[in-house]
């Protein structure tokens, strides 16, 4: 039987900015937080949509017909096929629910690793 | 384009413990909110693993091998198949995933109807 998972004390135990590492796994998807800063690519995933919940600070999620802000405990889902560019002003830490292997960018080529912690 | 989802203002429009309310979907799962107190009844889904994340309070999940007690920023996913009992000593609010038209209880002739709020 496996623990809890402390979202926050996942979260303590890394620094690096757009690099989601896996806490768990639902129905053959990754549960992950990040931490985020600054403007990621704008990208789309034709085949899944893009869970967001916001933990701590506050993140913007621009897409091309208008964007939506999110704060602590407010979460958006990007549709698939959506272009979607997410920017954090200030670090936001985010909880992710993405099929196992999507790639965080849309393109393997460019994508960030997924590390379990 | 839709809204952000602010989960505690979702959690402020009932009151009614142990029925699910549909706040988004992602690929086909209902992402849900609950206000729970007491003990659920023993079930499992034998077709899905089942997302709980602690938004406040503290939940108690039974299973028959040990118990996981999760308070806020706190998750646990139980394995599809694996019989489990939620127990909420005191109210706890709940971030819910589950495949739409999963039965909360495992049985569709004693599940709760889930509305979208």
């Amino acid at each position: 039987m496996s623990d809890a998972v402390n979202l926050a004390d996942k979260l303590s135990t890394f620094a690096n900015h757009w690099s989601p590492k896996i806490v768990a796994g639902f129905n053959g998807c990754d549960v992950m937080v990040v931490k985020a800063l600054g403007a990621f690519t704008w990208h789309s995933h034709p085949d899944t949509d893009d869970f967001f919940l916001v933990l701590k600070g506050r993140l913007r999620i621009e897409m091309r017909d208008g964007d939506v802000t999110l704060g602590p405990g407010e979460l958006y889902v990007v549709p698939k096929g959506v272009e979607h560019r997410p920017v954090a002003e200030e670090e936001v830490h985010l909880l992710l629910i993405e099929p196992a292997g999507t790639p965080n960018t849309g393109d393997t080529a460019t994508a960030a690793r997924k590390d379990t912690i």
